[in-house]
């Protein structure tokens, strides 16, 4: 059974902000907005917070019904056609409810299995490889996908950023909010490209994960923990060589060479990286379809803006690969699209 | 393809806890200690939090290493052998990584897709409805499911129980830690009961949800939200008929009739609660398989101790069914066991 990426969908909330805006915001001077323009390479993000007045414009749910509703009208699929969903996310609204109930709820979608997965950077090949494999299954015809991440509950707007240790500021200019959808459908209006191969798989064992997010319930932060522990180093070093293992194994589950590949979807965890991975695959032959330097690193929605990018390009005939490594444990993640 | 439940294995954090007990640690009195074992009908609950002391004993992925260490050891399968792995929780340990890649490193799993579901009450059934089709999709062979909660980040042990509004009384009084697991395989060893039936399917539209439970990060409770929210008025309204749809709809499913159910494993909120919904299942014929007088509501773990109590004593030619409602955004859920 042939799945197809009918259509795609983002929402972002809030106009893109730039460093300079953080700089003013968080009393830091010029000297660091071109650091952060050079070194790091993310130059906007959009947050569902407010700067200015500590706001909170839109919940994951809202945003996520957005980039649903958008997602649906451009594959012109109705909400009571969607017949299964998927979500992935690092940062829902609440724990119980799932977020993916929620945003049904405002799409109007409902008696359909609604999935949550529990996801990092993996999260939205993860929630699009579970999707293929539930409509190849036969089951369903039209499944919804969705991914993103919100950072609002973990930006502490009165923080001191010029006090902070460096991989603390590092992680205020990465990330930011935003989440994209996908309708997948087994359905050939002989036009949509096809998700030819989704892989996901943990490979962490015997190594620290290298990003580790906390929660507070009731009782608060009991032990004292770090709300937020990134190893950029771990990062660094493992990422790029990740990447290539996935590109490879991505060529060889699909039964392709690497000059047969159009498209090249790298990771996007920040400008910097993102150039640093692109020189480290060394696919010359492919285009790069990246998202960071204008969204920053949007979590488990990233591969969804890529597709957005990527469908109104490509072409009859021609090949997509999308990467994504979740550096939280340890998962390689990727998947391969080709227009008929 | 069939696929067969090759065994179950459970794990509960410390000791027993009575309703005297919660009552000496609350300072309530003697009535409350009737009420408690009257009304709400759970007798004891195991907490992974230590009462005198407030050390967290474990972490949910300790548990959930215990407990699928035993259903491996029971299904005679080595961790080498599991090629997915689907936990389900609405607690996990942390937001990054996710659980089930941390209890993956404690049971030495790895090159697998690890797939988390954030869930309520249906969460067990999501995470064996979507291992059942996995593995007949024909990709992989074995499947360790995992279903699981801990309550510890949500208890505040000095809070004034007696200063509490009934609801949050009750709440204090429902549920209890533990973490349950299955081995799924499509091998037949001749002897394990097959995974007939399972499914799972949002129907809260234009529902508000009756649980709402709500996590922190860095930035705190910015707009003071109750942290748990539990509308039990709207549950024991609606759980009851919902268990009944379930239950014909399984029947339906599976093709049988309500004389050929020999097990019934009914929701598990509480003791009380799990009276009434079997009386108003009528089901007479069916033993019923039940633990929540012993557990309390272990949440994302409750099908699982049922299941462990089914397997031993499910005959040749025996059926069962299992119901669960997430009374959060309403999702039903329910599964069908048979040994051949």
């Amino acid at each position: 059974m042939t799945v197809h990426v009918r259509a795609v969908g983002t929402a972002l909330p809030g106009p893109p902000l730039s460093n300079a805006r953080l700089a003013a915001h968080f009393g830091t001077n010029e000297a660091w907005v071109q650091w952060a323009d050079t070194f790091i390479g993310t130059r906007t993000r959009h947050l569902s917070v407010d700067l200015d007045t500590g706001t909170v414009r839109t919940d994951l749910a809202g945003l996520a019904a957005t980039a649903g509703g958008r997602a649906l009208s451009a594959a012109n699929v109705a909400p009571a056609e969607v017949d299964v969903m998927v979500l992935a996310t690092s940062t829902p609204d609440a724990l119980v409810p799932a977020t993916v109930t929620m945003a049904a709820e405002r799409l109007g979608i409902n008696d359909v299995p609604a999935y949550q997965l529990q996801s990092g950077c993996s999260g939205a090949i993860q929630a699009l490889e579970l999707a293929r494999r539930l409509l190849e299954g036969g089951a369903h015809r039209t499944a919804l996908v969705l991914g993103g991440d919100m950072c609002a509950k973990h930006v502490d707007l009165a923080m001191d950023i010029t006090e902070l240790p460096p991989a603390e500021t590092v992680s205020t200019l990465l990330f930011g909010d935003g989440v994209g959808a996908a309708v997948l459908s087994t359905a050939d209006d002989g036009e949509a490209p096809e998700l030819v191969e989704a892989f996901v798989r943990l490979t962490g064992l015997g190594r620290d994960p290298a990003q580790v997010v906390e929660w507070f319930g009731a009782a608060g932060n009991r032990d004292g923990s770090a709300p937020i522990t990134e190893d950029y180093k771990a990062i660094e070093a493992n990422v790029p060589a990740m990447s290539a293992e996935i590109l490879a194994e991505l060529l060889d589950r699909a039964g392709w060479e690497e000059s047969d590949v159009d498209y090249l979807l790298p990771p996007q965890l920040s400008g910097r990286m993102t150039e640093r991975i692109v020189e480290h695959l060394g696919l010359h032959g492919a285009e790069e379809i990246s998202c960071v330097t204008e969204t920053a690193n949007v979590g488990n929605a990233t591969p969804f803006f890529q597709l957005e990018r990527l469908l109104p390009r490509i072409a009859a005939g021609e090949r997509a690969l999308g990467v994504a490594v979740e550096s939280s444990k340890w998962i390689k993640s990727g998947f391969a699209v080709a227009r008929a």
